[in-house]
């Protein structure tokens, strides 16, 4: 049995975007069991002296990714249209994701966020957005919402991304098999190799 | 016939090494034309704002680098140790690389230079290094390497570095293809692929 792979991502990420497409489908075909570990990235971005994301605190970065996106989603086959508003906020839908990390939803859900933010240029940071997402995946989508507006759920992400930062992660996507370190979309296959190599 | 690919690079940059030792291969076996562009990173990532490397100046990614160099470096069979002194000053063997751009030793100067920086952990920016690389390569060692040390020869490297910040690159290695960048040793094939498309 491989070692599982931990998938640290947020919604407001162009390059967790791009992992986050292809994870379940990838996890499932190498036969690495997935750990959903959705966390904020902004604060832990904040706590290391960036004022935004590092795409546009760093202008010259910045031009490039886009292109980098768009090239790379195409290599993939995935939808990508540059977000008018960069870094989205995420705080609602990855509270949600946290909820439903074990959920049999939680993949479906996370594609469908995410697709919202780096296809249709759409805020996420909302109920119509979670409501949406859920739709048809859960018998009660706004039992969910309200749960995700309650303390616990708040506290449980602020929890998750302090975790994240005593991990050292620094970026996002993040994969953690068995306390290594993988960062970036682009290490997703090094990951699962690692996991399958632990097997 | 594809496009060129430029290859745009730095013997004091870990991912440039990753590159170096692959490209002239790689770019043979997709039959893409190889274009050496050996520039200073340091002036660029100073013009930007930093102090020294980003992976100095950023504490948790500068660690995790480490770990994913020696990962990349197992992976494509290419001996790695950390440098006790990184960023390595590189000026005098990176003025020999833009004096044999065109020349039929560059590829192999130019791995002897990155191997003695990357798995020997020994300094580079000194007469033995440009010496003990151009062995067996050249007819006259001393030759190129009093060349390397007049003022045309400083000048042809800070003209190319001013041209690398025109370009718009941030960091090394950076593949220029038909006007196209592809940034980072993980993007080599990405880069050829484009070449080709072009072809």
């Amino acid at each position: 049995m491989p070692a599982p792979i931990e998938f640290w991502f947020e919604f407001g990420s162009n390059y967790s975007y791009l992992a986050l497409m292809r994870i379940e489908e990838e996890a499932r075909r190498a036969q690495v069991p997935l750990h959903w570990k959705p966390f904020l990235l902004g604060p832990i971005l904040r706590e290391l002296g960036w004022q935004s994301s590092p795409f546009v605190d760093q202008k010259e970065k910045g031009d490039y990714v886009w292109r980098d996106m768009a090239r790379r989603a195409a290599r993939y086959g995935l939808p990508f249209r540059r977000p008018s508003d960069f870094p989205r906020r995420a705080v609602l839908p990855m509270r949600v994701a946290l909820l439903g990390s074990a959920q049999p939803w939680m993949g479906e859900f996370c594609r469908r966020v995410m697709l919202r933010n780096w296809a249709q240029d759409a805020a996420i940071d909302n109920d119509d957005c979670v409501l949406a997402a859920l739709a048809g995946l859960v018998a009660d989508p706004s039992a969910i919402l309200f749960q995700a507006r309650q303390e616990p759920a708040r506290d449980a992400l602020r929890a998750q991304t302090a975790e994240a930062r005593r991990l050292g992660i620094f970026g996002a996507p993040t994969f953690m098999v068995a306390g290594e370190m993988f960062w970036g979309d682009d290490r997703l296959e090094d990951a699962l190799d690692h996991a399958r190599t632990l097997g």
